[in-house]
């Protein structure tokens, strides 16, 4: 048996939950004994209930609120090379099952085995982000094992982000493989080419989580005129443009982004019916109202206005207001598209901001898609609740 | 202004709730004044809130809980066979946006415009189900607008299920327009061939509503062996054969269904590569069980086991019986796909009983996939919260 350290829970802390599949052990849940307390961040030990049974193999971070991850329901497994690559092959093939080209968040964390851990998949490079400490201390050999199972030339480690500081950890950046690329990644996501921006870009430089809703936008695009708000490099916009929408116009407030924006319209000969517009989101809606300006499908996909629980109450004002904001924009029996990437704002919070906002610009609607991250994002059916991506879709009257 | 009866809101009911979109009222809500009173099923009414200013033009069902239904908010709207085209035309323009073929629902009641009225369409065959008395009495007519704006060459009206008997409405099964189909109806659907009985099936003979949830399935079904179970005519089984599975098992109860799901694979040349099981569900998979049977992918997309609050205890552990004798039959590393048509059971019961079921079937799960109704069944966003399809998709553990 493995000779590590200690974790056991308390008394009345619940262990049922955690053999039936939750992933995380609470600081104030566990017990720490001599040798546990001494532990560094990304140690491993051995989780025990109450009754001194061992549960599992579990990652400790005691700067953490999580202060234990698990890794292996086997008390005897060794974290090592083999052990990640296994993981790895496992995510993989799934991935490889859906999608017919290597442009997939490849791990998606405690869902895919591998706690704390994310890694998308830009063809030959990859970008990860070890948000939990064993991650960002097994970095180097995460990478490896990358290259062993998919063949990728590059891995980017991007540690920056909230997840990381709320682990304690140091914001980072580097190539951990091979050289960091000195120019956009091209990404082929449903016929469309984006560019990534691995290096410098927000997250990993890509949002695959939208890829089945830029997919349904897909489908009320073609010949239409399209409003992408908050595009980012142009995750709706190149999308209906690739599905045979007229014209795109993209609005961020990141010059950069939209730059990129413009290189993934040329790309596919269309940049001559991609409009960028540089702006404060609010304003330009504004701006465009007043224009007269209007369109036959808008999308709104703003960055997460209720991150926490605190944040709620502003951030569905937020989201009423860009609902507001936008369904004057929509053409009489046109579409809009209302996204929420923040985990506090439920679906049902989310759709009621949504409808009323819709409401108070002077709409009616129905709403005929709800979509959620793709496949590649998958979620423990105990940590589901927490799905965070919503993509609600909307007929608005005539 | 339309000379028509008055049914007006009680003091203390809500008229803010129906200004903003919510399409009924219900008979405890209402004041009916004299000639409301005497009030025919089906018969048109202006509703007036409490200080009586009119609201809406709304249908009368003194039969029914639900005793009016928003037709239109302009009070002098005549409800005419040009009201009728005209709700069906922009139905029929979005449907035109979506599908490629010209199979859908093409009506989803409220949500349409049209209250208490489903049509779907099989090409140059519609089946109404008239579910509103408005509908029932105007059925004629409603027949006749279908004509003319799809220029369907018949209508079915199928007058049958709970949503009538509600309405006091009997029971009807009838030719409006053209000969009844004296065979099955093919319907083309993601790549599939399947085959409606409109006069004798279930509903209207064929399920739109899963055709996402299908489409996600036949990512998964390239080159494997499927499990269809509560089959119908082969809604995911056929769709998987279409996808390139090697071979797709159906069990249903229904040996009608099952001839229809051989003569679908048969279409497309693959009645080799189906089997079909007529038996119940339950015993059918203790069975396999008990023969070491396993699959690449098992769907379970039994009948509403929860269709009101009051089976809901008793329809979640069902679903959770479901769960738990499909996860054996799954192989290393496949897919569990649930799928629940039950309003009472909402999406968290219903995840939770599904993973329970799993847990208690040996396997450990993850989700990839959470499904509803298609874009063919919009829904107005005050009534969003009833969405009453669920579809699940887990991968269990190797």
């Amino acid at each position: 048996m493995n000779d590590l350290p200690v974790i056991r829970l308390r008394p009345k802390s619940k262990p049922q939950a955690i053999r039936h599949g939750f992933p995380w052990v609470y600081a104030d849940e566990a017990v720490l004994d001599r040798r546990t307390r001494n532990l560094a961040p990304g140690d491993f030990a051995v989780l025990e209930d109450a009754e001194r049974r061992p549960m599992a193999l579990v990652s400790v971070n005691p700067a953490s609120k999580i202060v234990g991850r698990v890794m292996d329901r086997d008390v005897d497994a060794q974290i090592d090379a083999e052990w990640i690559r296994k993981r790895l092959r496992i995510a993989l093939q799934m991935r490889e099952r859906l999608y017919d080209t290597p442009f997939y968040r490849l791990v998606h964390a405690e869902a895919d085995g591998l706690p704390g851990l994310i890694i998308d998949r830009f063809g030959e490079v990859a970008v990860m982000q070890p948000n939990a400490a064993w991650s960002d201390r097994m970095a180097l050999q995460i990478a490896q094992a990358l290259v062993d199972v998919t063949g990728v030339k590059t891995v980017i480690l991007n540690g920056q982000g909230r997840a990381r500081s709320l682990e304690g950890l140091d914001e980072r950046m580097e190539a951990l493989v091979g050289e960091a690329p000195t120019q956009a990644v091209p990404v082929i996501m449903n016929g469309a080419t984006y560019f990534a921006d691995v290096m410098g870009g927000q997250k990993t430089g890509i949002f695959f989580d939208q890829r089945p809703n830029h997919a349904f936008a897909q489908r009320l695009a073609r010949g239409s005129r399209v409003l992408d708000v908050f595009s980012h490099v142009g995750g709706f916009g190149l999308a209906a443009l690739a599905a045979g929408a007229n014209h795109a116009t993209c609005v961020d407030g990141s010059a950069a982004a939209l730059k990129l924006a413009v290189e993934g319209a040329r790309a596919v000969g269309r940049e001559g019916d991609l409009e960028t517009v540089q702006s404060d989101a609010f304003k330009a809606m504004e701006a465009m109202a007043a224009e007269g300006r209007q369109f036959d499908l808008v999308v709104c996909d703003p960055p997460a206005f209720a991150p926490s629980r605190q944040t709620l109450e502003a951030g569905l004002r937020a989201y009423e207001r860009v609902a507001k904001l936008a369904a004057p924009l929509v053409a009489p029996g046109g579409y809009l598209a209302l996204c929420s990437c923040s985990h506090a704002a439920d679906l049902t919070h989310f759709r009621n901001a949504s409808a009323r906002g819709i409401g108070r610009g002077g709409r009616r609607s129905v709403q005929i898609y709800s979509g959620q991250a793709g496949p590649d994002h998958p979620t423990l059916p105990q940590l589901a609740e927490t799905g965070y991506l919503k993509s609600l879709f909307f007929r608005l009257d005539g």
